[in-house]
Formats: C-alpha cells, structure tokens, sequence
C-alpha cells in the first residue's frame, strides 16, 4: 500500500566541522520519502520554487515517488542552513527562508486522498492538519514535529496530536511539552493527548515506543563516523512508514520492526551530506544492516 | 566461582530534591557486593571506621557476603555527601571525607588470593592495582572508575588498564580519555591501552561492549521513577561480575547476558535511596525483569 509524506522540501545549506556543503536537496519530506521508497510506493506532497533544480526531480524521480502533489511555484525553494558543532549533536540554524511555502496550501490530487497510510512529517502543524483534513479515513496516521512548533504553533500542533495515530518527537520535546522530567512518565502524560502510539527518538541512543502492547526499545545502529546527522530523525519516520505501508497486517504485528528499519535508513543517512549517503544505498544493505542490529542487540 | 570485590566502603549522605538521606550505606564495593551476591559467593574487600554501624555488617552478613577481608580501623568510615538536581543526572558532590581509606593498604588474607573473578570497583587506581598484585592468576579482571582519576591520577590508572581483561567507565570518560568525540573510535582506542573488552556505561540510554566478538548493545530497564541513582553503575558491575563468576565456561559466552543482568539490578539500585530497594529484591524478581526487557528489545 501506499504512503503518503508531506513536509518541507527544501535546499539546505549544511556546515559541519570538516566540510561546507550548499544547496543540498533537503527538507523534512525529502529524507522520509528517499527513506520510504526502499519499501514501497511513495506519494509526494510539497512546494519548491523556480530556482529549484531539475536534477533534484530527477533524484525523486529515480526513486519512484510520486510527484503529482509536489507543485512548483513562482518564488524561491524553502532554504535552511544550519551548522554543526565538533560533537555533532548540538546545531545551530543560521539562516530560514521560507520561500513559496510561506503561502502553501495544497489541494491533494483525487489519487492522493485515499491513500492509506501518511506521514505528515515535519512541517507547520497547521499545513499538517491542512492536509489530514483531505485525506479519507487514512488506515494509521503519523506526525512527525520539532521544538520550534511547540514554541510557536502549540495550540495547532495539540489539535493535529488529538487526530494522529501516532506521534513522534525527541526526548527533549517530550519533556518540553509535558513538563516531566522523566521520559516514562512524560510518554503518559502525551497518550492522553490523544495518540494510541507515541515515539521518542533519542539520537545515537535509539528510539522508544509507547504502544497499546506496551514499550518497545528500539536500538541505534552504532556508527564509526557521523558526516551530518540532518534528516536522520526524518529517514527514521520515512522508513518505518514505508515498511508499515508494505507489510500486511496489523501494524501492531509489525511497527518494531518498522522502527528498527527507520533506525537502519537513519544510519545510513548520517553517513553523507544530505541525501548522499541514502541515495546510494540499496534495499539488500538495509538488510543486511538489520540483521547486523539483530546481532548486536541479542542476549 | 566467588568474585573478590574491592571497592569503597563508606556512609553515603544523600540528597535530591525530594528527600535527604544521612549515612546510608554506601561505597561501590558496597553496591557491587550486594549486586553480586544474587548471584554466588562475594568476597570483599575494604575498610570501615570504629563509627561503622553494626547494622550495615549485618546487611553484608545476610547476603552472604565473605567479611574477612573488610578491615575496622581507628578512624572515621569515608563519607561521601552529593545533591542531585531535579532531572537526577546532574549531581554535585558536597563532601567527601576519605577517614580510613586514606591510609588503607591491605594485604588480602590466603583464601581471596585465588578468587578467578576479580572486580576492581571504583577507588583510587594506585589501590585497586595494589590489590591486583595479590592475585594468583585470576580468570578474570575488570575495573571500574570515575572522572576523578582520569584528573588526578592518570599514570597510575593507565598502569591498571593494562593489566585488565575489562574496563568498564562511561561515555563522558571514554571522551574524556580518547579526546574522541565518537564514541566507537573511542572504544579502539581503549583497546589499544590493554583491555580486550571495554564496556561503556551510558545510564538509561543502557551500555556498550566492546569485545573479541565484536559489539553488543545492551538495553536499560525503563524506570518510571528514579529516587536515587547513587550506585547505579556499580551494581551494574557487580550483577555483571556476579552472573559471571556463577556461569559456567568461556567469559564470551555469558557476558552480554551478564551484562544485561547488571543492567537489571542496577535498574532496582535507582528505585531507593542507597541500598534500600537492592536490598529488598529477590533473584526470582531480577530474573522477572531481564525476562521482561527482553520483551521490550525484540523487534
């Protein structure tokens, strides 16, 4: 079945310790659709400007998503830049130009409404709640978000939440939006908002899923080296939503290791600037890196 | 097999921002012992003071825990004082009264000499090599440590790790050490200081191995509550060395097991203030929680 993803699609200009890399194909939906697209069909849903590349359509192209929803407008692409410290965990944002997403309003293709599953990953809570609006009864709905949203779009994102099924943010944003120092009771607190499954990404250190079956901890793939960690909280969502949407079943059968799979797509992100690590992989190296997890993690 | 088990003995004066507690019973031997205990024979090493109440020897006694090798000298039992914060990571040490340990130099009695398991707990590295010299070809060495030692006492610490099958510190120390960043080529270059298994304590994200048979990711027990972390990581040491020392043929065979049964009583060591909620479990319920984090690491 099929997933739709809206998000930011966008051109990132990244700054790490070692290297400068600009107008990078980026954006919220960009890394979760790449991510999605190992698994199954992808359906887009975005803006990008008259500046945008046609080089990045083909990249999307390649990958099989579908671009009915993906409109061009008159304007400039949605542009961020960020840099990263020596550790690589802490980033600053240097620059946001929202570009033709300022005005975006998309009315969704017919072909798109019925699509099973979606992934409003991160993006304005008001665009996302926009777009799950159109969607007809959707089978599991997912929302991805960050700590600027809670900080300017609170009673928005608390809207969206009551309506997903599923919501996922950072351990930081957990305790930001609950009060709760302690992330166990913070995941309580956050159910009663609204969504049955909740998860915390938590970095290098993995994720965590709160679920109707109970908790699931879901481990990182340990990486040797990190050249840029932007997206990979978007790879993971992508991932794990394009697996759902491929396997048959409840998802309550299949959601760990749906995150398991985003955790492996995610890795393999932080290994490139921007998409240029996933682009090149293959559905057989998630794999095989999946089944390195297995091991990893057994006792 | 019994595990000898230096470390320190001392009153722990405990404070977080909901309760204080005056002169538990503390120490990392103290918490190791206990730890281990669930799992066979202790054998400890340490020294207390004439104000070392009677009541916390009885504790040791009704764990089976081997006394001779723990000294009463004139003098004051070391005194440890910390606060932790609200978010119970950050603490902050307000007293430390080291009493007998500072002279302590012992000579271990005939019957620890060829214990096969030897855990080094956290204290001075000049004392837990002293002990080591005693040795009769043990089977198995680990140590543990603290950031102190990492600045006050590196020569003699880097001395020990090269006597070590095990060295076990956390990931603040392992950058602290390396001056790496990243947590795996941090790992190589712990190996190459003498250990071939290196363990990385990362609190409730859980810990890593590093060993002959490459990595092992090993889970945390989530805490819905933690009232006091005092310890956590030295019953995480000595359940690890406990269940070690109680199995049966080659170390690679049982240590991610081992591992994740220090994880678990370390997870109960954070549920009370010192040793209360250690001291008050039973093997039938540590082995009700590994058994239950296994549920919660499948995928």
């Amino acid at each position: 079945m099929s997933v739709l993803i809206v998000g930011s699609t966008a051109l990132d200009s990244i700054k790490t310790p070692k290297a400068e890399n600009p107008r990078l194909l980026g954006g919220s939906a960009s890394h979760a659709a790449v991510a999605a697209s190992f698994f199954g069909p992808v359906k887009l849903v975005g803006v990008v400007g008259e500046d945008f590349p046609k080089r990045y359509i083909q990249l999307y192209q390649r990958h099989g998503i579908e671009l009915e929803g993906l409109q061009r407008l008159p304007g400039k692409t949605f542009h961020w830049s960020g840099e990263y410290e020596l550790n690589m965990n802490n980033r600053r944002t240097l620059l946001t130009e929202l570009g033709v997403f300022e005005t975006f309003n998309p009315t969704l293709p017919a072909a798109y409404q019925s699509a099973p599953f979606v992934l409003l990953a991160n993006i304005a809570p008001a665009l996302q709640l926009h777009v799950l609006t159109q969607m007809r009864r959707p089978r599991f709905v997912v929302a991805d978000t960050m700590d600027l949203w809670l900080n300017v779009a609170l009673a928005d994102l608390l809207k969206l939440v009551k309506r997903l099924d599923a919501f996922v943010l950072n351990d930081s944003e957990a305790h930001q939006l609950t009060g709760e120092d302690n992330l166990f009771s913070a995941l309580k607190q956050i159910h009663r908002l609204g969504p049955k499954y909740v998860v915390i990404k938590q970095g290098s250190h993995g994720s965590i899923l709160s679920s109707p079956r109970g908790l699931f901890l879901c481990p990182a793939y340990p990486l040797k080296k990190v050249v840029d960690p932007t997206g990979a909280g978007d790879s993971f969502v992508g991932g794990m939503m394009g697996y759902l949407a491929a396997a048959k079943g409840p998802v309550d059968n299949h959601i760990r290791r749906a995150m398991t799979y985003g955790s492996v797509v995610a890795s393999f992100c932080c290994e490139g600037f921007g998409l240029q690590r996933t682009t090149r992989i293959t559905r057989k190296q998630i794999d095989g890196r999946l089944k390195e997890l297995e091991r990893l993690a057994r006792f």
